[in-house]
């Protein structure tokens, strides 16, 4: 976790204190003034700060945040076509602007000409994460470090919900934060760029579980034990120049046919038990999973064609960071559901890690029969950037 | 506030606990079977629950649930339209199946028959609020206690956001908690009524602000200071048999439009302050707006069309509880914003209360100028029920 609290909140606090007029503000001014990273006296009646609201993650830095870091609960990820003038000189003014408001608000400051800028003063761990899509390789007349997923047969792709020259992954702990970027960074990018699609989705509120609690999705299963942790991570996501790769998947979840299934038949397609997570060969959810025992009538503890079985990486370097968010749209007349998973996963190299993990899951997953590839998306994630740089300088300057 | 912690999280603590094969299981089976309420010591490798998450309303009471507490930070609005043939025993059978799920999801028990019982496990101050529309009274062949409203010179509304028979309202701290619940429920639901709309909201997350802030609106104005509070929500909100009404009203913001009004016009339009929420007239948040004020150039320091100078209410007995959750819809290809206001009212009574107030703003309120009210709704609130009874008993048995 890079969170850590915003130097932005104190400022603010003391602002707003003055704007009350409190009796504390003259005092509290001086503490500004000299700098001094004292804490300062809080009057009865000034508004109390919660460490939800004002905590940050560092924009800034040789790889980009809104990755490694524990993910907050609430997402969009805003995916853009670019508008057919938009070459490589309009790109990099695109990106220069978007780098700079999206360096403002995660530190809980307005966008630059933001007259809402109330609704920046929260940053709830913002973190706002740059991806480039093949187009945007092609707008900048240089080579694309991914390609397009092969198809594969379980995909029922709309394009609704697929592809994108760029995207912006928002992510914050409040919904409110979440809305406000997103709204002051497509202002940003209107120009240069239409929205192809918008995903909104949600994992638990702040508070509700652990921080490092595995996310339940919205067919209940705990989604992500199997997840590199810690010093895992470095060699399974991360590039030496701080870059890596994103796959967006928009993963419908048939949950009525789900909901006709027994609690067991659930926890043989998935390999796991419901209420723990353990894997079927064992106790505790991060007990490693063992394809080798077998149950009382002799049949393997992890059925072949679980989604366990089927997903299993043993090399580490091959592993992906999964950072899934469930959505649920609204249902239609006759009350079916229109929910499932933003898929998301972070990895060195697509086609390395990524796809051959797919082409097993697609090839025999008992879980197929419940889930339904919608939307599909590839992105490269370049490093982060320096203060009074821009991320994808490297690319375009 | 009535939440409480939930007497179910307890009990399921301890099934993980057994279910994970811990060693603190065995003397925490020994005090759940004892039914002490002393504190179960927690072995290291158990998970640590957290408040937000275990958090329970009661459902039973001579007054619903979700009306008076502090809102939650998500909600579902949804309404159905009855079925044809649903008559006043079927009726009666619907609000049987949904009374009895509502009670079990709000104590953090699964819907009966759910096969996902694991979503159910954290109820995070979920309540489910039952109000019954116009056509629901007319099934049942008794007199509605509620009409629809006026029309309004602002409205434009449209249908797809507008009426119902029956609605849920439900509100947790919890999004996960908030989609499984609804999901549940119109599973009870379906059989009798189809889904008439859906809308879905939201508020700053659990630890974001102080429990009792004033909620944000995605125009960045704080929304709800002139609530009746504590003492005062009686007089103005609960009949004395426990019912209430409901006004919904789904208002689009128009942000471009307000984007590029300065600062002091936005505190203009609406008569408040934007930073801190204090009235022109005043310094603080909950300074009383004084009508009588004149700024230095002798106009007063409340303008005659502000929201706040057209919104205003004396009489304790007319004022309305708003409980107002924000909405954001994903932008058009344009990149233009379809966020706005769930706007919901409890009062005693809609032609008295709300309809004056609502008058007012019509015929002169600067804020109509960046707000349009698209959809349109009203319930009345029957009152609770006892253990073993179901809402709208006294209307249908």
């Amino acid at each position: 976790m890079t969170a850590r609290p915003s130097p932005v909140s104190r400022r603010r606090l003391l602002t707003g204190a003055a704007v009350a007029g409190l009796g504390a503000a003259a005092g509290a001014g001086t503490v500004a003034a000299t700098g001094q990273e004292t804490p300062v006296p809080v009057a009865v009646t000034q508004p109390q700060t919660f460490p939800t609201g004002t905590a940050a993650v560092a924009f800034h830095g040789p790889r980009q945040a809104g990755v490694a870091e524990d993910p907050p609960a609430h997402a969009a990820f805003v995916a853009f076509t670019l508008a057919a003038g938009t070459d490589r000189r309009a790109l990099g003014r695109m990106l220069r602007l978007l780098s700079d408001d999206a360096a403002r608000l995660t530190q809980g400051e307005p966008a630059l000409g933001d007259t809402d800028a109330t609704l920046a003063a929260l940053p709830a761990r913002l973190t706002v994460t740059f991806g480039f899509g093949p187009g945007l390789y092609r707008a900048a007349g240089r080579p694309a470090p991914i390609a397009d997923l092969p198809k594969f047969r379980i995909d029922r792709l709309e394009r609704r919900w697929s592809g994108g020259d760029l995207l912006l992954q928002i992510c914050a702990d409040d919904p409110l934060t979440v809305a406000h970027t997103q709204r002051m960074l497509i202002k940003d990018a209107r120009p240069f760029a239409a929205i192809r699609w918008v995903q909104q989705g949600f994992r638990r509120s702040p508070g509700v579980q652990a921080p490092d609690h595995t996310q339940r999705n919205v067919l209940g299963q705990l989604d992500g034990t199997a997840n590199p942790r810690g010093p895992e991570i470095d060699p399974a996501v991360w590039n030496e120049d701080g870059s890596t790769t994103l796959v967006v998947r928009r993963i419908r979840a048939e949950i009525e046919k789900w909901d006709m299934l027994s609690v067991s038949d659930k926890e043989n397609a998935v390999g796991r038990r419901l209420t723990s997570g353990a894997p079927l060969s064992g106790h505790e959810e991060h007990d490693k999973p063992d394809f080798t025992t077998v149950d009382q009538s002799g049949l393997p503890a992890m059925p072949d064609f679980s989604h366990v079985t089927r997903a299993r990486v043993e090399d580490p370097t091959q592993k992906i960071l999964r950072r899934p968010y469930n959505y649920d749209d609204a249902p239609n007349a006759a009350g079916l559901p229109d929910a499932g998973l933003i898929f998301a996963s972070y990895q060195r190299d697509i086609a390395r890690q990524y796809v051959p993990i797919q082409q097993r899951l697609a090839d025999k997953d008992l879980l197929n029969e419940w889930i339904t590839p919608i939307g599909s998306a590839v992105f490269a994630i370049p490093p982060g950037c320096t203060e009074g740089s821009w991320i994808g300088a490297g690319l375009l300057s």
